[in-house]
């Protein structure tokens, strides 16, 4: 295969001269360029993206750090991100941090390492440290790592008031709040919308029963366990508010032990993602924007490896979906 | 930040021994050794992956084209895949080419460019030749190159016949056969099975209406309508054969339409990802050992970077699930 310098000695130039015509960085002579340009064609030269990359201290590839793919929420978001991040000329390299021991420390030492130029990261479960003493761009999609790097999150307070308005206004006395663990001291912002939906529920005299579950759970089949678990340890509750890897098997598990949805059973949804419309009855609940999300993503990280200012926290707007399940 | 050069200025060696040293290629004396890591360490130096990958004509990275990752299917599949690679020490570069113009071309350029060591391709959308023409390291899961490029799919026949025999048995006699609009010329494998289904089922008697929808239909909303649209224009069908992403929103819109399943209405489904076992009833079909698939393209793709014989062909058994839409 013709190197750069088979180029450059074709063309009677030196290698500086072929690469900068070549990968039309800085000035060359418009007659210079035509003649390497011509001796690529008869080299049938093809450019080597790494040694450009290298050049260029850019690799055009941004890592998505995400727990798991085979997940409603963290598919769609991964989907959108690709194509957002496509569009500005970038690939996206999956990181899936579920189930990989040190995959989470090991995708970011590929920062440290050019080999991406920036992370966006939706993971949850590792210590803050590792992002922090980074030097690299990293933007964080719901994890607030207190000001040190630039967060995109959904107002989760608004969420768990939406939610609480919708069954207190449904008649609900008993409510199921079901939400993963935080292990990593009160960093995820999800979390926010549980709490704000006990509060307000509390206030209106109405009971809330925590459940909370391992850290991580990102199989369905898990999610199916639990979800009929509560069902068999909880039967006075007549609410439930969950995210939707969690309400779709409640809406399933409670078909298969005959409660009747919604006259029985509330179910309130937290994302909203496009299974929670295909089900019958469609799933009611409060959804978040991953349109949007994945935007503001992709345009802050890109502000933020061109070295412009970024806004420290951008905090979307959520809307409520009408379904079945919560009338 | 410091560079190889003052990492190997600092210990009194020459670079090539520094970079051997440190990248563990090659033979350095112990006590050489020694020397160059404690200057690496002395000067916090960390390596350019960009630059060593270049050195050894390899990224770590595989590219995955999938149509999209807002699919169960290639949710999964990717999932897996991304699991596989990172164990085998490559890190995966998703592509997903549905809505994207030209960006199968530009991913597979990225081979030629050496940004990835090989690819796996799971898409339907682009002409051969683009495959073909290329000299580099490419594994087709579902498409059939015709022994051009080697191969990992599922027994579609099989599939075919055991729906036909389950279509039988449950004494239907008007099946709606559903899959996408094959643009490339007869070599999606997924059509066979819809083909030795109808050739069983007539052979049987019960008569077969296919529904051809667009190719590259991956978003759920399109395959709600589709399933709805289906059901009014075909009142009489009593069975369908259809991937998940159709089997699952038929189940809802039959529910939608008070069409009783299985008792008017029996639904096989092929792949039987993990939503088919999350919705009630759990939906019967015929599965795809997902992640069999995963692993044997993994295998067959490393063995092919690694210049190794590997097989043409690799079909992959099928199983039935059973479930409460077919009894």
């Amino acid at each position: 295969m013709a190197s750069i310098k088979d180029v450059a000695k074709l063309a009677g130039v030196g290698i500086g001269t072929a690469s900068r015509a070549l990968s039309g960085n800085g000035y060359v002579a418009p007659a210079t360029r035509k003649k390497i340009e011509d001796a690529a064609r008869q080299l049938d030269y093809t450019p080597n993206v790494l040694a450009q990359n290298l050049l260029k201290n850019r690799s055009g590839i941004i890592g998505v750090l995400i727990p798991s793919l085979d997940h409603y929420f963290f598919s769609e978001l991964a989907q959108r991100l690709e194509s957002d991040l496509y569009k500005k000329g970038y690939k996206t390299m999956i990181c899936c941090t579920k189930n990989q021991e040190n995959g989470e420390q090991d995708y970011l030492d590929m920062l440290e390492n050019n080999l991406v130029d920036g992370i966006i990261t939706a993971t949850h479960s590792f210590n803050d440290q590792a992002y922090t003493d980074s030097k690299r761009v990293i933007v964080s999609f719901d994890r607030d790592f207190k000001g040190r790097i630039p967060m995109v999150c959904s107002d989760h307070e608004k969420a768990g008031r939406m939610a609480a308005v919708h069954f207190v206004e449904s008649g609900c006395k008993k409510v199921l709040s079901i939400y993963g663990k935080d292990t990593i001291g009160g960093h995820i912002s999800t979390g926010k919308a549980h709490q704000v939906l006990k509060e307000e529920l509390e206030k209106a005299g109405i009971s809330v029963t925590e459940v909370c579950t391992e850290a991580g759970i990102f199989d369905m089949e898990a999610c199916r366990r639990t979800a009929g678990e509560c069902l068999e340890k909880y039967p006075e509750a007549d609410g439930v508010f969950a995210s939707d890897s969690f309400c779709v098997p409640f809406l399933f598990q409670a078909a298969g032990m005959a409660i009747a949805v919604p006259e029985k059973l509330k179910l309130i949804t937290y994302d909203a993602t496009d299974i929670t419309r295909t089900v019958h009855p469609r799933l009611s609940g409060v959804g978040q924007r991953i349109e949007e999300i994945s935007q503001i993503l992709t345009e802050t990280l890109i502000k933020k490896i061109q070295g412009e200012e970024v806004k420290e926290k951008q905090v979307l707007d959520v809307y409520w979906q009408d379904g079945g399940t919560c009338l």
